[in-house]
């Protein structure tokens, strides 16, 4: 087998966590993560480790949201750390959008995996009017 | 003179960003960032090259906004490329407090400086009961 490059690895990882979202098992969305990952939501402080990851998405999964899509648009890789940046989805059931944006993710290479280090992400949607 | 960290470099590109931003002068703060800097604000699309971030920065400063701070949590460097994790707070005039989050940036040595490439924020204040 060759060796995946960064981007092909973070498609890979993605569709794992698109999977284990759509499946309701934010467990499984945190290995994704690395063990001290940190996620910086938006309306909230930062959220450390991967059991706080996992309530995180269990809170989200129980605001009714079913999907979360998530598309590179350029990935920037270091050896053994990457930075990406995206654009993300989420809709609620049906496929109802519900809301989209775009994130920042920093990757680590971790016992030879790629994880999501520190995880951040804004709106695109103006302000109601 | 020795060369500088990336974190020494780092905070002395903040001083002059936060004087610039304090003395209303958007195209100044604009120099901080890379030719092709991006910024990725909330409730907007991405924000392309610097006469668009200093078009940016010169729509927060008629809200009102007088002073902006950056602080450094954490800078991994790359070499010609680092991520930094950090905080930041916005205030008006008299200092009152106006808003604070959290913000990754993407630095990019350029011609010898480092300036910013990527810049995304997200609020740490919780939606308003």
């Amino acid at each position: 087998m060759g060796r995946l490059t960064v981007h092909e690895a973070v498609g890979h990882a993605y569709q794992g966590f698109m999977k284990a979202f759509s499946r309701r098992d934010p467990t499984a969305v945190s290995q994704y993560f690395t063990l001290d990952g940190q996620l910086l939501p938006p309306q909230s402080g930062p959220v450390d480790g991967r059991p706080a990851i996992a309530a995180f998405w269990q809170a989200v999964i129980d605001m009714g949201i079913t999907a979360v899509t998530l598309e590179t648009v350029e990935v920037f890789d270091h050896g053994d750390s990457a930075y990406e940046v995206g654009r993300y989805s989420l809709a609620a059931a049906g496929g109802e959008p519900v809301d989209h944006g775009k994130y920042v993710v920093i990757w680590r290479l971790e016992a030879g995996d790629w994880k999501i280090h520190r995880d951040i992400w804004s709106t695109s949607v103006p302000p109601s009017a």
